[in-house]
């Protein structure tokens, strides 16, 4: 699949529809792969030894407990845990098994399980041989499991008993370990399971275990150098082999190929070189991408591999901007975890594809992979779409440990450069993440951290010359790395957002290589305020806007936004756009990147408005985006869009005859906007104009429902946007009622609403109180996914919080309940509206 | 306390006053202890280090999470889940903190803290240093905590950080492990957890470990002969101590006192003796104890200690009966595990108490403690009680593990003989449970099995001559062991219950101490039948009564009861009383034990009618007695009882005008039945007339409501009981539909009764669906107690269950529903009744 061709704006439209329909892997390094999705089976608990995993069993007799779950790949022990506001994530063993077809079409074959992940200590058996072992939950690795599965094989009684499959068991273990990465301190789940795919490869006795695609080119892009390396798994007897190469450019095209005998030994230093003029060169708009398809014959055997590569050259000018093929290229960043409402960390491809396609479609040219080695699908992805990668290892808070902790950041080190070496879209390895944060050892010895860091950049540089190394918010190591990027968040954990640039640009003239990783702050999605700078009043500038320790909390401490904010979307769109505007200014930004994509969960904060979650995403959990979406995409995108601030705000408050601010986020030169069909005038966009760069209209709204709509053109092109909005100016009181209610129905799923009201009925529109909700009957609450319309405890946006319910069948009752008020009900039938 | 001297039919309700009065333990060996019962914090996950459980916690901060929880101890890990319908029970890693106030009065005294059993294997920490770990869930244990607490309590620093106190951790761990004893495989959980009670005790550097006091009478009780082994541990520089003895008679009068000056080694062998005449013998009707207070001193310091025993003289006679002091003794006994609704195996002393009074109320004057140690505590009551004891190692099920395996079975054989030496209650120590049962190792070899428990017989016999050894359940090694159970599970896993005495007697011909150790079968609690030998007819006979492979399991094999029966408390009185009956004629009996004296949680019955029940017991896992608690009391005790058969059978059905059988369970000599008011007539008591001893009428019945009435002489003693049942006529059809309505209330906790009728309404009698309770409001199910009315999955017993609600506040909406069913609500508020 050369999916690079299509390098329109919509291209990737397509690769979702490809992808689908093949149902295969976006790419597959080894051509003869199996993916092991189907009939595994799963526990979430330890084994008393493997024999539990492979003794027969009776149905009905004491060895069928404890009862397994019929599971598919990915899965993750915390798919609904981590947001369950009663529980603490589990964290400790669990077991997978499966019954393996095998059917090696090699003579003397080697037969590979290939972990494309798993969290985040693994242990591998063929019936009862530990075939492998691996500690590290985001990198990829292989067992060969040839000798175990002969040997099985061999067994004739075990053939049998095991319907001539042979029996296939994981241990899996995310359990807390202080002397592992990352630490348990870190504001993300440390998922377990087999959260990412697991493939059966069979490959020759001689193989190809790794490619490394080398290229350089100038940048202005006249000529580009490829040179491959290779790695070799020789277990064969044949002294010498056959490697032939073929190289195809983005629109599928061979124009080079070669042959060579070579002896097999394991590595095979720039086996291939070749020197092409003018390449197609890889950009974020136009993501060139070359293949290389090499065979490797030996004996009766041959072993083909195509991995994908692209030229791209990228600089980032000291003090100054970066750029790309020559280009000033500013960077707009955003970063991501791997973690999906009720899935964790175990995304498909796609859901994966799903989620980048909304990255891309918002504009993100650049990501940072916080904090973490992540799927080999998401920087295909990358590639494919046009974003480029800071990548890091999972070295992240708590401090340093001893040496099994240091060799495993090594390692994952060392393996992270390996396995995406080949992807045009990384241009950082990033060495670790708030290695100033203590906790973890009594000791916390910063001369001993930054000899560590020291080490791993060189270690980076030494393993590829060719990308930067990068750190974010570890101070006194900022010298040691190529990149740095400290601890900026203004207007959320410290002082206001207009102190924001004055302080990027303190940093850009004190740092070589400045980047801006992590900024922005939480939003209840559906929370939304007339007053979303009431808070700011109250901060003290002129203090720093870094985040320090314990500003993350919800108590103590100065006055800050994080603590003393109203968590709305309003406010968070205004911190957002002023950041946006600012950067507009920065000729010498390299740019930055801001914390999060989506809303994410995480132990550390299980006190949020949405329990357990990390609300700082500008799309929920499940993907629905949050209206400081349409901020980005307004600065960020060309493709013309107009979006009506508030689509998600049912009810909005104040005086009778008091003009309300109405804001357009678009990308539009134009706009006019229409209440109720009467037309309010046209702005013009103005990226300096804040908020909603001049798109924002004074609205003297009707009491009751009203109709907003704004038609936007640019060029020839029209968009417009409708929302309908109740204006409320009845004030209200204390909070003194709950309703219930059920609003829509679609197919299966009822979704139910709780409004709070106070004594004379006046819906409490600022009210933010927990609310709890509950069933009896025969449905079943879509709860645990960590979004303010899924989640069983969840703090009220605007007075009011939805639910949704399964209720395929018969009658349900759902309560809600609240401190210190009376319960309410709403029954649902299975049939028609209640 | 010597409560041994209120040698009454009655001495041990005062007990239970005593104790509670005191909030001490039953017998402290140490006079210094503390019991540390409360400010415990639990968390039922592992940690990543000793360091998390130690290091400063900010609120808020992420060293905050995971969230620990406030307990008490005793406290078991699976106080909930081991009968939650819906999980496994958890098996892996737990923690417990809390700070020690640590004030040593002795002069270079030593700190101990003593465990009076926890689950499985434990790890016990200082600070961050691990002073003690212990494998084995069921014996005593002592860590010396000396060192590492003076070192702690050093460091100032640290002292000031912990308030003074010192910080200790405990991580217990009841992770599956084949190499572990008890096997997973056993029909009961392997629970986890410091579910007995912790002690922090101080003793002199020169202190008594143990006391053992060996007694020994003959058949007569002409004279009884004393001889004291005691244990030193001696951290001191003193080369000679004082050792004072007192000895005291049941009355606590001292008897004997004598001094000797010692040469503190560790072991002291028959350091005291002592010869009396005629002692007051310890009999199950006359449980007399003695006790010995020994005080050692060595420089300024002293250490008393205390402990009870007794005299008492027993033999198992060459395939005859049992006595005890000379005369026979017929057995009647029962079993039980540590376990009960809402705590699992954390029983509180109360709770131990309050069962082994209602177990020694209903006439029981043996029990074997299956199948592990059990408590001190179960211990002392069964000294104070009178109940004969066969107390057994957890060697039980799965086969034969390795030298891990075998070395762990022996220790825990030494600690029990060791821990539970002094107990004039203990007659057998046992080595083992159906170890005929393989599956926890590939190899199942019988000539390793045997060589093991020969092993382990001859170990019993060197470590204590006095007692017998006994094991049930494996017949390849019957020839070993002094007392033998055979698998006899007439009417219930095989054949008929006509068919025990024939068995028995074969057994006891064929076996030279032969002796009944597990027979009965399920009963759900609250389900009675009409016709209750209706499956007996299905039963094949002359097959033998023992269980085999699959016998337990609710699929497959043979026609058994077990399987196919209705599981009501009809037949299984009936079952109860054929055995009590049979037994009457059996000369040369030595004894039984009923299986089991309480209904207790298990993992390998997942599909019970109480999920993860084994529902054997007389009584539910609450206590609550089930009707043939009172055939066993009707049979083995004195005081005038009289129970008419039926209290929780609201409702019996028939013809009008048919004539029903009412069964009263007395032990008096004559009743008389009234219905109505009306007498039925007098009936004399015959054991021998089953069932009901004669004590039954053939009834005719009003349609609707009964008042059933008995008055029962037993010499000059009258005692009464009287149930209303209701009477229907009308037959049932298929079950159409569910009720839910609320039928009492009690302060907080409501009752709400689910009821199955058919399409006519008329009450669906003999209905086993399984029905599942939910809740939407402010109430809270009182669910997961493992009995019939406390679970949120259970069957029906007769067309009906109930459940509780916590109903402190608010309003609730409870529903039920059943696969096929129309789900049915029933309203709950705060006040008043719906």
């Amino acid at each position: 699949m050369t999916i690079s061709k299509l390098a329109t704006n919509d291209f990737y439209k397509l690769v979702v529809i490809l992808l689908l329909l093949s149902g295969q892997p976006v790419y597959s390094f080894n051509e003869t792969g199996t993916r092991l999705t189907h009939d595994w089976k799963f526990l979430r608990s330890d084994l008393g030894g493997i024999w539990e995993a492979v003794r027969p069993v009776k149905f009905g007799d004491p060895e069928s407990v404890p009862l397994w779950e019929n599971v598919e790949l990915p899965h993750c022990f915390n798919a609904t845990d981590a947001v369950d506001p009663d529980v603490n994530y589990y964290q400790g063993p669990g077991w997978y098994t499966n019954r393996l077809n095998i059917n090696n079409p090699y003579t003397d074959g080697r037969t590979l399980l290939h972990f494309e992940g798993a969290g985040q200590k693994t242990d591998v058996y063929i019936y009862t041989t530990k075939v492998g072992s691996h500690v590290g939950g985001y990198d990829e690795w292989t067992v060969d499991i040839t000798e175990a599965v002969n040997s099985f094989m061999k067994d004739e009684r075990l053939m049998k008993q095991f319907k001539n499959k042979v029996p296939l068991s994981i241990r899996c273990d995310n359990s807390r370990d202080l002397e592992m990465i990352p630490s348990d301190l870190s504001d993300f789940n440390v998922y377990g399971g087999l959260y990412r795919y697991v493939n059966l490869n069979y490959v020759p006795s001689l193989a190809i275990k790794q490619v490394h695609v080398r290229t350089s080119t100038d940048a202005d892009g006249k000529k580009g150098i490829i040179g491959i390396d290779l790695s070799l798994d020789n277990h064969s007897m044949q002294a010498n082999a056959i490697l032939q190469i073929e190289l195809l450019d983005p629109a599928g095209k061979v124009f080079y190929t070669a042959e060579k005998q070579i002896q097999p030994n394991e590595e095979q230093k720039n086996i291939f070189s070749y020197e092409i003029r003018k390449p197609a060169l890889w950009s974020t708009v136009s993501p060139a991408l070359y293949q290389c398809r090499i065979s490797l014959h030996s004996g009766k055997d041959t072993h083909r591999v195509t991995d994908r590569f692209g030229f791209r050259h990228f600089e980032f000018i000291e003090h100054g901007p970066f750029k790309l093929n020559g280009k000033r290229l500013l960077l707009n960043g955003t970063h991501r975890h791997e973690d999906h409402a009720n899935v964790g960390a175990a995304l498909t491809e796609q859901m994966m594809l799903e989620e980048m396609i909304l990255m891309k479609d918002m504009g993100v040219n650049f990501i940072r992979l916080g904090h973490y080695q992540q799927s080999r699908t998401i920087l295909e992805l990358c590639d494919s779409l046009g974003i480029l990668v800071w990548e890091e290892i999972p070295w992240c808070r708590g401090g340093l440990g001893g040496e099994k902790y240091k060799a495993m950041a090594r390692e994952m080190l060392t393996n992270m450069i390996a396995q995406h070496y080949n992807h045009p879209s990384v241009i950082i390895w990033g060495l670790g993440n708030e290695n100033d944060w203590p906790g973890d050892f009594a000791e916390f010895d910063k001369l001993k951290i930054r000899k560590f860091m020291k080490e791993l950049h060189e270690f980076s540089h030494q393993l590829d010359p060719t990308r930067k190394t990068a750190i974010r918010r570890c101070d006194f190591c900022k010298d040691i790395v190529d990149v740095y990027s400290p601890s900026i968040w203004a207007g959320w954990y410290r002082g206001i957002y207009n102190e924001y640039k004055p302080m990027s640009e303190y940093h850009i003239k004190n740092l070589n290589h400045f980047f801006h990783a992590e900024w922005g702050g939480d939003s209840h999605a559906g929370r939304h305020s007339e007053t979303p700078e009431a808070t700011t009043e109250k901060i003290k500038t002129g203090q720093g806007v870094d985040e320090r320790a314990g500003d993350a909390s919800l108590y103590g401490g100065s006055t800050r936004v994080s603590k003393d904010g109203d968590w709305s979307e309003s406010y968070i769109c205004n911190l957002f756009e002023w950041h946006l505007k600012e950067q507009g200014k920065m000729p010498d930004l390299t740019g930055s990147a801001f914390w999060v994509f989506k809303d994410f969960s995480t132990p550390v904060r299980p006190e949020n408005p949405v329990p357990y979650m990390n609300q700082k995403g500008v799309v929920e959990r499940d993907n629905t985006p949050k209206e400081s979406y349409y901020v980005f995409q307004s600065y960020w995108t060309e493709k013309p869009m107009a979006h009506i601030y508030g689509h998600n705000w049912p009810v909005r408050w104040g005086d009778k005859d008091e003009l309300k601010e109405v804001k357009v986020y678009s990308n539009c030169h134009e706009a006019e906007l229409y209440l109720n069909g009467v037309s309010l005038g046209k702005r013009k966009r103005n990226s300096q104009d804040f908020p909603a760069a001049g798109l924002r209209w004074n609205v003297a709204f009707n009491d009751g429902k009203n109709q907003l709509k704004v038609i936007a053109r640019k060029g020839k092109t029209i968009v417009t946007d409708e929302i309908m909005q109740t204006y409320q100016t009845e004030k209200w009181g204390k909070p003194a009622k709950l309703t219930l209610s059920q609003i829509s129905r679609k197919g299966e799923t009822v979704t139910v609403e709780a409004r709070l009201y106070d004594e004379n009925s006046v819906l409490c529109l600022d009210a933010t109180n927990f609310v709890s909700f509950s069933v009896a009957g025969d449905g079943r609450l879509i709860v645990n996914t960590g979004t303010t319309s899924g989640s069983r405890k969840v703090q009220l946006y605007n007075g009011r919080a939805i639910i949704r319910l399964n209720a395929s069948k018969g009658k349900s009752i759902v309560a809600v309940k609240s401190e210190g008020l009376p319960v309410a009900f709403c029954e649902v039938n299975t049939m028609g509206y209640h």
